[in-house]
């Protein structure tokens, strides 16, 4: 069992509206001197495979597929 | 300006329907193999702060005042 971690963010240029929101919640807050704020989704998961290319290689392939859209979105895969 | 990534996942043993529903996406896919996903929030955060320790302070404030419900979540705070 191969646990890996995927990371997905936004590409450089693309607005995000949801980091902008939370980015004046915490100034609301009193919280100053935040120049940015950019939001994006973590994966946890655990995958059966033979070897560590192999779980990289999948998961890479789940990526392109359904975690994230490679239109406006990078993505990082890491097995831990 | 201190770049920080923080991960907010979701505690051991909470329910996650968000990652049930990638699984059975995944496996819809003919992604077998899989047998756990979880999935968090991951914020990318710039900061002015006169070095790594005070950033590191204000961002775990930011955690537990706004960036996570501690009820339900952990979070890691790392400076990059």
């Amino acid at each position: 069992m191969v646990t890996a971690r995927v990371t997905v963010t936004l590409k450089q240029g693309v607005l995000d509206p949801q980091g902008k929101a939370i980015e004046s919640g915490l100034a609301g807050l009193g919280f100053d001197g935040v120049a940015s704020v950019r939001q994006g989704k973590v994966f946890d998961i655990e995958i059966d495979a033979k070897d560590r290319g192999a779980a990289e290689a999948r998961l890479n392939e789940m990526c392109e597929k359904l975690l994230a859209n490679t239109v406006i979105e990078d993505y990082a895969v890491e097995v831990v």
